[in-house]
């Protein structure tokens, strides 16, 4: 993944074949589709374990929790995964997506994913419909505007923290549209 | 794109080529892809009228509407589009997009764009953020949870109607969460 962002950095995505992204890696074209069903999934392969996170987190809060901390407890566990160290390598990959319609797609597609996985863990939690859908919504959205701040190389924040704001912002702009 | 579904329904849209396509449709691969920028699209493509739709709508609303009239004008606007002669082709394309994930990550992607096309058409009414990207998230949600009742073959209420219960249930949903 680090091999594969790195090219598509420098020569750019559509200019990068597997056969590069693998040789780069130190392995083959047969072993890269092995792991990935395609080119663009090897930026984003990681987004299943990301989607686990959230779900576990919410299964695994207490009795007590309503909906939104439930989506917040669920955020603080997948923002964890995003150490300084990622950084760097995340406001690579902000640029890298935003220039391709193929990596915006795919990207959309995973957000939906993650937005699946917090309505479903949810509904496991007895929150009733559209309240578990529009919750996980917001979850998604606070993660996406936190991620976006956090990517930024100017920024110094943790990513829990700015996704935490993120979602006070959303809930003091939901009472307000309501 | 009537024959493009028909095709899709009765064989399966992995085993339908574009030839087949153009062919159906009286028209020829290259004129195809004159239109299309590839097979998916065919099934999406009316989706930069509906981004249209919803951005004008925003822009031409009064003065004194607050963010989510502005998006129920949009809906408005945007779901009369889909007629009772539109029914039948509804619950063909939920079927056809829900059983192939290429269809449903081009799904996402397409319900992304009518999301930021009323994101910054409410920009440009001088709603803030995060308040214009919530009542856009808020209005694409009302609008995919009611096209799903709509296109049922059961159902007999209009669109329109359908998206603003949605719309309102949501509106509800969001002053319990925050």
């Amino acid at each position: 993944m680090r091999a594969a962002l790195d090219l598509f950095t420098s020569q750019g995505y559509d200019a990068t074949s597997v056969n590069e992204i693998a040789d780069r890696a130190g392995t083959t074209k047969t072993t890269f589709f092995r792991h990935f069903a395609d080119k663009r999934e090897v930026l984003f392969a990681g987004q299943d374990t990301h989607a686990r996170l959230l779900a576990e987190a919410i299964a695994a809060a207490p009795d007590s929790a309503t909906p939104l901390e439930l989506v917040g407890l669920a955020l603080d566990a997948l923002t964890a995964v995003f150490t300084p160290e990622r950084h760097e390598f995340a406001g690579q990959l902000r640029v890298v997506v935003a220039d391709n319609s193929e990596l915006r797609e795919r990207s959309t597609y995973k957000r939906a994913g993650l937005a699946a996985a917090m309505t479903d863990a949810l509904h496991a939690r007895d929150v009733p419909e559209p309240n578990a859908s529009l919750a996980a919504e917001l979850g998604v959205l606070a993660f996406y505007r936190a991620f976006d701040r956090w990517s930024d190389p100017a920024n110094e924040q943790s990513c829990t923290s700015l996704t935490r704001q993120a979602l006070d912002e959303l809930r003091t702009a939901a009472a307000t549209l309501a």
